[in-house]
């Protein structure tokens, strides 16, 4: 029987299960939290104690929004089918892409294509690269990690999360670039643009070790968390019929504009 | 301007954000976990020391099982979709229904039933409990939390589950009543099977006070971790192709039975 | 090389396609239209045109509903994702449960399970079957196929979804018991419920030889073709954003009644 | 109340469904088939007969592939949660991305990008037009529409798509600026791709009207006709279960290279 690859992930014996080397019941259970046994998921290693509080502090800065795009997708298709719980929570997640958390991975790709080609890591360095990047940028273009719709003055998150950060000694490179990127990116444009949560939870997971391409994925286990937290208060105080009947009331129909000849 | 509703989940001022009557900056980020988030989120309350540690291990013990037919479903839809991740993430966490993951929520449902019902909660009240449950169970059918496809000794997550609930002060009577209905199940049927780990899932949530109605969303979040664990090594390693090229292979086209007349 | 299983849905050669034992290209394309492909996907054979008048008829009737919760939910999740439209298509699938269509499933499962058991086919034991199946519906459970939150008279595709299969002559004895069935659960209740058209399809899908078990699939062909609809009018005039300011305006945040101790 | 939007795709009153101005009981059932539909939701009138011939043809050919990474995805999908078909659906839906069936999308957008560059329609300027689109590529890309990995010759059903199309006076000026594409990249780089399916599904929707940014969309519709085909034979000779076993058996567990420090 020939081989079609081979993971690492997880496996099981009759009386063992494995996960990226480690012994499930003897090494993790009861040691790690679920922010680590995510860690230990994807990075194949488990955190440090240091590691773990900042990764951890990510997850939990991003995991809910409140009433989001996604949380009423997740609220409205259980209406639906209450008896499916997984596919609310799949509605929910399908919403987090390009334009909702999608920043998060874009921040993420910027300072890690950023620090890679910087030449040195000095302030001056990243400096330059900082400059180099915002020249990339087409005209126009969305500044990743920038600006917030609701909080236009500071995003309450980022202060806490470099704090921690850097009190667990996990603020690096990226971060640094992340935030002169913002400065600079501010002075060129004329504008007061705070740094947002998700651009920094990009820049904190890029410390961390984690490349851009699985920055999305990470977060989309913290938002299934939210996800998971409003589908348990639809189950108790269930809004999804009422919004339903108040959006069919103000989006009434009308014949297109092109009608049928 | 009416109300639809009003939530706690979350909500955000220009300067604050709040999550179930917390400050998510000043109260959460930093002190709580991935797990106590999630905890929070559903519970409305922060989870003590003992009751995270008991929940985190529960969350860690069933976020992965290696190739699962769910870790391929999401692996598959990458192949396809790589540049929508949350759209794998949402594939995978879609098989996690009535067959797979669905005996932790039966489990609960049957332990929240048989504890709701008994007259006290010493042994003997357990036993008649579990007597009465196993009674009302129709002839054949499958017995929750009972019995694991590899595992048929011990499943290996069991003790270590039980230990650290009891360590912590949160193996309660659901947990005991679950224990004491398999016994008795074996007993009556003259079998030997083990408790499997998500029948103690969802008789340690129980415990812990959660609704058997929430339980599957729970596992869900845990669940989500390792499809992004799955889906980082497919990155870096797919299968996916190489999977569709050998069941294609193996499973040929043949005319249907029932030709066009 | 064992075999895995056998196909016949679908399978290609260097030069041919095949489907359910037709020639793709010789065969189907040109000729069957997409509700006679999906005929023959399900049924391993083409319909007659008799067939696929009233199976084409059924699914056109169930393709869309206005601003449902499930074309929100796709909506709400293209706003999010829209470089993805498969994540917002399958979103507005996924509330399409037991709520919200299930009528059609319930009602495919009462007629077959009530022609299987009539003696036979004539009124009188039609009506005989409808009393039992009456009978054996537990207290209070919500009639299959009976009543409408909005059309309270009468469902206005229930008329011309009947018609239709008569005069094709696809109007057998699960649609017989259908308007039986209803008949005497309004005598009973003393009620004037209308037919639904939901039930209605699954009464004719029955009375066309397609099982209970299938016909949600079927159904959710047709409302994939709704929500696209509603996706392609959202991508030229948005409504997500303006939904979701609204509802977040209108279901404000408040603290838990269960505070954190 | 203000209103959030409007919507033509449908409505209800107490006695009528109005569908992009018509009355969905006394216009469309009956009338149109499902193909019809799709088109009528989204173009905003019904088709006319040629129209639908080869809307429907289109449609018809995109439907199945047999056992593709997304059909096993749905199965993998029912296996797990088969009291939840629509998740099975929604998963074999959600790898129809950038990789699979993209090509579609890519088509329809070069040749319509290509047609409103075009000074003229005749065949120097679409062989112009082809020349510059073709330097536009980046080197490397990949080359939309052309190549197939099964049918190296030529895809079996081109010839009676388009075939289809000029019978029904279809074929226009994107089907020709496809055709003069794929010649001239061939001629560049001396190469005999054939054109593919997917390719010509798109430039046939434009010559239908349909914008590249729906025709994934409509795509979609078809997919989940061959989805539920799929579906249902799974439902009555699964291969789930044994897919699986072999994958898990041929994918074994082995440690990762960065060992746990």
């Amino acid at each position: 029987m020939t081989w079609l690859g081979q993971t690492s992930v997880g496996g099981s014996t009759v009386d063992r299960i494995m996960v990226q080397g480690l012994d499930l019941s003897g090494d993790v259970i009861g040691r790690a939290n679920l922010g680590d046994m995510l860690f230990l998921l994807v990075a194949r290693r488990l955190p440090t104690a240091e590691e773990s509080a900042v990764f951890n502090g990510v997850l939990v800065s991003i995991a809910d929004h409140g009433i989001t795009p996604n949380a009423l997708a997740a609220r409205l298709t259980y209406t639906g089918a209450p008896e499916a719980l997984q596919g609310a929570v799949a509605a929910g997640l399908l919403g987090i892409g390009g334009v909702i958390l999608g920043v998060a991975e874009e921040t993420a790709r910027l300072v890690q294509d950023g620090v890679a080609r910087a030449t040195d890591l000095d302030d001056a360095s990243l400096d330059d690269v900082a400059e180099s990047l915002l020249d990339d940028l087409p005209a126009g273009a969305r500044l990743p990690g920038l600006g917030h719709p609701i909080h236009k003055g500071e995003d309450p998150r980022i202060g806490v999360l470099f704090t921690l950060a850097r009190r667990h000694g996990q603020y690096g490179p990226h971060c640094r670039l992340f935030e002169r990127f913002g400065e600079q990116a501010n002075k060129r444009l004329g504008l007061q643009l705070p740094l947002n949560a998700a651009g920094a939870a990009g820049a904190i997971l890029s410390d961390l070790g984690f490349s851009w391409k699985i920055v999305r994925g990470i977060l989309l286990v913290a938002r299934a968390a939210g996800m998971v937290g409003h589908l348990a208060e639809e189950q108790e105080r269930p809004i999804g019929w009422a919004v339903w009947r108040e959006i069919e009331g103000r989006v009434p129909y009308g014949p297109p504009d092109h009608p049928d000849a």
